[in-house]
């Protein structure tokens, strides 16, 4: 074993990034913009301030300052729990026997247990400075709704989340902990909103959905006194958040001199992989050597690798605005993956047309079953419990450390591994008793989902 | 908010101690030694080796050698998740107004969540250097049987933990960890020893308890071939172990200059506190300036605060060497307070013979609920959620700030927190619902339990 590199390589405070940076200011090509769902129009911070904090639509519009700067509070409280180590994945490397250098960098350790965190700080500042009582969002595996219940405990923001209810039956813990938190869980629908009451009514049996989750959050919030929404994912000023990620990553292997020659994320909403290769990304943006990036999402949910890029509603209820983006259609009903994070019928718009440029090179599908296989063997030999949206990384990283074994090449791999499993050992059981199974959408499976995407006349057909 | 000292104080990996210190060595008093059930002499290795590993029964029984190397393979695993941060409390001790500082030592960043695997990787490592095929144990909460589970994965070995069946019901999850480690995990009292299915028979709806499945884990070891028995706490050899988390943090509070006023650590079984405080009472014994120590126990069962200083069985069953300790009987039935960790009838002899001998200086037992509002004013504004085992220690270093705040005394102050609170959710719901009651012994239940400490003839009447 190598003992030139330490195992975990971590940057001091004062070198916790003092911006985020903005991958848009560097982008060949910015995205299409948003459109106002009745208009049809390019939504303008004026169309977003009654459903999101002000300075949050700014930074979601804001396509040309390549760095915003971190509030000296969010940095504070980064401070509790970053940087974050880049582990060098030692233990990994000799159970695989390969060449490649393998790290990851380490999200999963502060109390949330995921990276969602990083964001979930700032929009609660932002929400805070703007003299809001609360803000209302949605969580299907819960990792945003802890997030954000932490951070929105911390400011003493009031909190209500929209949990999709048969993810808050069959995860009480994930509940307990945001109500230890100050937060107010509903289960999803719920007869708190106009949407949730017609659904009830019309199906009172539903379990909840994703989407039918944002729509109530944002209801909510438009309905109620000094709430605004928030969201955990797909949003530009998510990946901006994100970006602390990739940033601190990047310096840390800068300390022991490498430069990775791949980068892996998984990909659910994309704010993951979004914030892990940005400052990567923009090497590759100014023509210098880059990695090979990797997106990571379920076979079951395979929006980059099959679906099609359009406009399309960010939810179910078709309330949000419409967002150009690879989309398995708002209808897309995911089957009931254990990776929760990973069940969205979209992607991240600055994933979407980086993918399209082909300047995201490469998305992968990967099947449950072989996900877990590698979580398992992670977990046993680098002795950390990884979430099953992390573990989606993890088999890539494996498979293309496994090809460096069979080529000899020295390949230098970094993924992203956003979240602790502690909340997920439904999965994990149903895994070790081989109950588990894998699911692959049928081609009308997918046609069922492409119905529901809009037609816009004179935008698309 | 002081900006001079980081919030998190990190050792390098070359800083990770490459010697447990054996605080017997400096012992003015060693304590009385264990005796031999039947024989009631001594005990000496051979006594032991039926049972436990030779190297660990040679360091149990080691009262001379200061420092015990740590094997090269302990030590890379430690790299794992070693050296733990010291982290400056700063967020709390804003939220209290105090003028203390309040330092944590954190050992809850491991998979295993908890500081027990510090003490499982090594027994695990000379169990396999010894060519055994696998070890027994017993858990109760489950911090120590997860903790052994990732040392055997990790190593090879087979792991059999017997696990108290009413906790293996209401904490499925912690099961899945150890299964997910490769370990098999038997509820008991079980139909797989002979001390099991006598109990069945005599009560067919146990739902079993600590010393009952010390009593299995004990049979179940000396009756396999290549088998031993190991265990998480009260044993010299874990608290040895366990002094790494001492010497780290005091290495890190060097590097900031400080020296604590006061080291608090929850005490039930004592590995945690004997470890910590063992490199600062190393200079208590050398008649330097030392800090204040406190052990805090639950006052559900408080072995230090109300317990006898006699020898006593380590186990319910009678089948264990007789170890001379604060007990409360090892008849004694703890109330099902939700400190699992925290419910044992004994104390570490060492810690025993430090506390009557004074130089462990206090011991305060606290209720449970107290504990709670501890352990929820520090996860909100510390963003950690600590285990109820180490809420105990939480409580008592918040009481010491706020005593400061009256005195306006700037003390230093150390406590070890030993893990999260992730499988505990339990615990926090009754807490947030208002249904987690207290519970405080009557003098006739502490009588019941010392009525079956062991008369020995010349020894104690």
């Amino acid at each position: 074993m190598s003992k030139e590199m330490p195992y975990k390589i971590y940057l001091s405070e004062d070198e916790i990034p003092k911006y985020w940076y903005n991958v848009r200011a560097d982008m060949k090509t910015d995205h299409s913009p948003m459109l106002h769902p009745g208009t049809l129009k390019p939504m303008t911070v004026d169309d977003m301030t009654p459903i999101f904090c002000t300075e949050l639509a700014r930074q979601e519009l804001n396509a040309t300052d390549r760095f915003i700067p971190i509030p000296e509070e969010v940095r504070n409280f980064y401070k509790m729990y970053r940087p974050s180590p880049v582990v060098r994945a030692y233990f990994l490397e000799k159970a695989l026997g390969t060449p490649a250098k393998i790290f990851y960098k380490y999200e999963g350790g502060n109390t949330s247990g995921s990276h969602k965190l990083n964001s979930a700080i700032a929009q609660a500042y932002y929400a805070k400075e703007q003299g809001l009582k609360g803000v209302t969002t949605e969580t299907g595996a819960g990792q945003w709704g802890t997030a954000l219940s932490m951070a929105c405990g911390y400011f003493g923001l009031d909190c209500k989340v929209f949990m999709v209810k048969c993810s808050a039956e069959q995860k009480p813990y994930r509940k307990a902990v945001m109500e230890t938190y100050g937060a107010t869980v509903v289960p999803s629908p719920s007869d708190t909103t106009e949407v949730g009451r017609k659904i009830l009514a019309e199906f009172p049996g539903s379990t909840g959905s994703l989407g039918t989750a944002i729509s109530e959050a944002v209801e909510k919030a438009v309905s109620s006194d000094g709430y605004r929404y928030v969201l955990g994912s797909v949003l530009n000023q998510v990946i901006l958040h994100q970006t602390i990620i990739g940033q601190e990553a990047k310096a840390a292997l800068e300390k022991v001199d490498i430069y990775p020659d791949i980068v892996i994320g998984c990909a659910g909403g994309g704010s993951n992989l979004g914030g892990l290769m940005a400052p990567f990304m923009a090497d590759k943006l100014a023509g210098k050597k880059a990695p090979h990036f990797i997106a990571v999402e379920p076979a079951s949910c395979p929006s980059l690798t099959r679906g099609r890029f359009a406009y399309d509603f960010c939810d179910t209820g078709k309330v949000t605005p419409l967002a150009k983006m690879y989309t398995l259609g708002s209808g897309f009903i995911p089957s009931p993956s254990h990776a929760g994070g990973l069940r969205y019928h979209g992607m991240s718009p600055i994933l979407s047309e980086l993918y399209h440029d082909g300047c995201l090179d490469e998305a992968r599908a990967v099947e449950q079953t072989q996900v877990f296989e590698a979580a398992e063997l992670f977990a046993r030999v680098e002795g950390l419990l990884p979430a099953p949206e992390s573990s989606h990384a993890i088999r890539v990283a494996i498979d293309e450390a496994l090809k460096c074994k069979e080529t000899g090449e020295e390949k230098s791999i970094l993924f992203g591994l956003t979240g602790t499993g502690y909340f997920d050992l439904a999965a994990y059981t149903a895994y070790n008793n081989g109950t588990m199974t894998d699911y692959i959408p049928s081609d009308e499976d997918l046609e069922r989902g492409f119905a529901c995407i809009p037609k816009l006349p004179g935008i698309q057909d």
